[in-house]
């Protein structure tokens, strides 16, 4: 519905225009047997130039779908870095202070966030109000209630929202859930998520409780979250979680260390998850049926993901996620593509409003009931 | 303190006596090298000949330092059918009834009670009051009120009291157990431990509440609880648990079918735990610690135990759990050999005051603090 063509026909620009490249973005290089592609290219412009938006722009120059093309950020050395880098023209640069100008500039289609936790709400909401398409890094907010908001405000502006969810477009993973929709694992029992590391700097954004809205919960615990329900294809109906921490220093108040999270689900499958910033590379997902199995370890992890269910061992092939994700993601805002697992605000809403129940349950120390 | 030479001098017999045999148990195959042990050997009533009590008694065919001398049954069928098969004599054969007779036989040093979990209770203090070592299956009673009442009573008739933790013996538990004393895997953050099995026959006693106790969690959940603390060397200080059920016909009130559970260590390393009479096969640990791990796959099971650490695959032999539990067992009641970690009516308790919070927990959604 939001697709490309609508958002400039809803600008007067008729879909023939399309066929113009460069300004339209299409790609050029129909003569090249080896890159053809003669489809939309979403041009993007990254906001927030931290370590993840440099993976992100590294992983775009493989992307024939995709093209890094602006950026914004508050810090003038790193936008002339980037502008080096990756040939970005001075008029595709903004600030925090005059992104909303991005609105009159034809020749970006979206923009990524990628900055704090704490920030996305209002940034993206600047993003749709300028009228572009919006992919935001996961969580997308703080809590269900911004992202509520976000959402209207990408409805209201017409524009799409994406959620950096790069593991629903990886092979593997995309292979033991078309394996359990198969029936090849039998009636799905349980799902476990175990993930985390032993962070660093203490000083860094992910322990402020403010730019991060939590800790580990919020940067990878989400994982497990997201990977319950997208390994089981279900929705939980209760949580119950336990907050265990031990350095009271690094992890102040409001910002979790570990914490312990169980789902049940309507059919009466049940996850067992862990997240956690005290140890080293937990990175495992187990799926269990009454007639099969599937592990994954490491199971979302940037580098190659590894599995096996009760079948053999995982063979699809290694990609890079964050190219895969942007050639998909070029899909589905161009051609209303539909993945296999949504990507967009409301299945981000699902994972923020199970977020919400965790902190609710470790508060109360009671069960949750939820209904997604 | 309560050696077999201990409860022979009670009985005013003195320790030069042991050095009869056929009469003290002693072996008398000192002339064949392979076989060659010349100290007292274990002579055992197993109580209770169901399927693990065959298992148990074929395990004991290998022994050296344990025999099989004789059985109680309420079967008369069973009875003649063990006595060819293992060569019991008719004086060693009791029935519920009247095995209280036990206490003037001679020729048996222990019995290995293997019933349902709700007769232990009072068949382990028959026992005791017999005058004989008890062996008792896990879990050694329905609740740390049984347990206590059972310490109590081996204690005051002043013999041993022993459970049926076969995995203390198991040389990749062990050698897992000795990596993590020795620091290989650094502070330990994490236990998990899944265990299940899809359980048949819905008339059988371990779905019978009062012979039960409960369901899953009694049978063989209490392998993740156990395994918890011998893996991590703590005892948790708080537990939560969810329980899940599908099949009320099956799992009636009171047996439960999937229980999840969390612990606390002291040190603030957690654990979470599966236990499921509702999944094929999982039987599954986990350690981490911050410079290392540990997995073992199977990890309880009667067969074969797999596993691997941050060094590499776990190489230790492959034994018949239950002949080297008896061999130990062996030593343990005439030598007061020390387990590396005990296998006494103490370290069952700690079991059952867990069972006890965890059933609490799932009643009341409440964390149950515990002072093991």
């Amino acid at each position: 519905m939001n697709s490309r063509r609508d958002f400039l026909q809803k600008l007067g620009i008729s879909a023939i225009a399309l066929h113009l490249a460069p300004l339209s973005g299409w790609a050029d290089s129909k003569n090249n047997q080896e890159d053809a592609y003669d489809g939309p290219v979403l041009r993007v412009a990254i906001m927030g130039l931290g370590s993840y938006g440099t993976r992100v722009a590294e992983a775009m120059r493989s992307c024939k779908k995709a093209k890094l093309v602006g950026v914004i950020s508050g810090t003038p050395s790193k936008i002339k870095d980037w502008q080096s880098k990756y040939g970005i023209p001075e008029k595709n640069c903004y600030n925090y202070e005059n992104f909303d100008n991005i609105k009159s500039n034809p020749d970006i289609d979206a923009v990524y966030v990628i900055t704090p936790n704490g920030l996305h709400h209002d940034e993206v909401i600047r993003v749709a109000k300028a009228g572009k398409h919006v992919i935001c890094e996961k969580p997308m907010a703080l809590n269900a209630k911004q992202g509520q908001e976000m959402i209207d405000a990408c409805k209201a502006a017409n524009v799409k929202l994406l959620v950096g969810y790069r593991m629903h477009f990886e092979p593997k993973t995309l292979e033991v859930i078309r394996m359990r929709k198969a029936g090849d694992f039998g009636k799905i029992k349980f799902f476990q998520g175990l993930c985390g590391f032993t962070i660093g700097d203490p000083t860094q954004w992910r322990l402020n409780k403010q730019l991060a809205g939590g800790g580990s919960l919020m940067d990878i615990g989400i994982y497990a979250i997201n990977g319950s329900r997208y390994m089981t294809g279900e929705n939980p109906v209760w949580v119950t979680a336990q907050e265990t921490k031990t350095d009271h220093e690094k992890f102040k108040e409001g910002v979790d260390e570990t914490i312990e999270f169980q789902f049940g689900f309507p059919s009466g499958a049940t996850a067992s998850c862990l997240s956690t910033y005290a140890m080293n590379n937990l990175d495992r997902f187990f799926l269990n049926g009454d007639k099969g199995f599937a592990e994954m370890q490491p199971s979302t992890g940037y580098g190659p993901i590894m599995g096996r269910t009760n079948q053999g061992e995982l063979t699809q092939p290694i990609t890079v996620h964050q190219t895969v994700q942007m050639e998909e993601m070029s899909d589905i805002i161009f051609k209303g593509k539909q993945p296999v697992v949504p990507v967009d605000g409301y299945e981000a809403l699902k994972d923020l409003k199970i977020i919400d129940a965790i902190y609710l349950a470790v508060k109360t120390g009671k069960k949750v009931d939820l209904s997604l």
